[in-house]
């Protein structure tokens, strides 16, 4: 099987140590990582960015600014380019939060996010990371992410140049979308795909809704016509499988990448 | 406050006995009410339908039929279709069901439910009951409803004479689009606003994501700029209120009407 685009978001395996992640990786011919900065933290970060150096894996993105909401917004946005630099991630994703505390102006928070978003192009642009507004499902506009569709995504994208500002795409956040293809189609056209993530959507969802994904193929998502329809466009970048699952944190890093990969030859590839 | 359009669906106070919920509406000066199948089932079809009649409520539409994946739906749908004559429903609302059992084929699951509406096209319009497609959260796509967005709903219903095939707008499931105001418009010109529907959007969403809406004001929608944008179309229909919640429902409905339509004149007229 041919792993020469598959990454490994670590938010996958969230409870692996950030070495054994590395060093599962390295063990698996996973050749790219997703990073959390979390995780990242946790690890340090020039401690992290020297491990995945000399393991030589290629970092893909880096996960997550955004929340244009929070008070000091601009300064930890700021402080993650920073990071994405040091980590030497090309792609910094960005969730942009949700609605402002009693806000019910869901349009004036989107014109908020464009706004925000070219705030950071300079900083971007000069430090040579690219900036990737992620849509979220839309059971997250309220708190979490006010970006719910790829169209939307795009559309805030437009003012700035490509090669600053580019949009994920999710497998799981977007594969309802009953105008996914078209959109899929323009954001290679506008040259606007910097990130593409893969995750199932398992039915029911869980308490909570935030670890509801599934590792590809074990839900209801065509995820192989998405890869298509992603590589449709040209795109010949990585493919990250990013699930967030108690059940799937719960069990041994080295066993879930085992399973993702096997999943992801027979389901995505 | 003027209750000229008001209609309480009976989702809202759905452990309130018929009668009651009958005998609460007129005493509260409610003129309109949006039944549900299964407690008209309870009360028995013809007794519910003499009811309302000699309590001078007009039924504002029959909830709910549709769910095109089940081996019997055509005949449910008929049976539907009957028992709104019978009730006087002008409009029965269509929930098009999931995805076919271990199906991932989400784009033929919607050209279903487009030909399934069709077949029942005849139906209704011998009986002259309007079909409503009701686009459902993204959250439901897989289990409940294929139909996410305003403008599905309406692709599905162009092919059939609006008069047959309608839309049911219920702010719940559709506040999060950012296309949503264009495509109320749309649906306004082309003549497609059977049912408008209002629920609230409360966060956090509770476990099993059925039962999280919120009386009008208790969350974030926008509700008044909805009704306004449905009545700028030209629509001078019932409005109904909808809210499914275990804390609604747990309470004396007539404690619940109050507080209801004291809300509905505050946050959607």
């Amino acid at each position: 099987m041919s792993l020469a685009r598959f990454s490994l978001n670590q938010a996958t395996t969230k409870r692996w140590p950030m070495d054994e992640t590395v060093a599962g990786c390295v063990a698996s011919g996973v050749p790219g990582i997703g990073l959390w900065r979390d995780q990242v933290a946790d690890h340090g970060l020039d401690r992290t960015a020297s491990l995945v150096r000399s393991a030589g894996l290629t970092v893909t993105s880096l996960c997550r600014a955004g929340f244009f909401a929070a008070p000091d917004w601009k300064d930890d946005n700021r402080r993650a380019i920073e990071e994405a630099v040091v980590l030497g991630a090309p792609v910094l994703v960005l969730v942009s939060g949700g609605l402002a505390d009693g806000s019910r102006d869901i349009d004036a928070a989107r014109r908020w996010v464009g706004d925000a978003v070219g705030e950071l192009v300079p900083f971007a642009h000069e430090a040579g990371v690219r900036l990737a507004i992620e849509p979220l499902h839309p059971m997250y506009a309220s708190d979490r992410c006010v970006i719910s569709t790829l169209r939307n995504a795009l559309d805030l994208a437009a003012p700035y140049p490509s090669e600053d500002v580019g949009v994920t795409i999710d497998t799981y956040h977007l594969w309802w979308d009953d105008d996914i293809w078209s959109q899929i189609a323009r954001a290679g056209e506008e040259d606007r795909i910097a990130c593409f993530q893969v995750a199932d959507w398992i039915t029911p969802l869980p308490e909570g809704v935030l670890l509801g994904r599934g590792l590809p193929g074990t839900g209801c998502i065509e995820l192989r016509r998405f890869r298509e329809a992603v590589d449709a466009t040209g795109y010949t970048g990585p493919i990250e499988v990013e699930v967030f699952h108690e059940d799937v944190w719960s069990r041994p890093g080295d066993e879930v990448l085992k399973e993702t990969l096997a999943l992801y030859t027979e389901h995505v590839l």
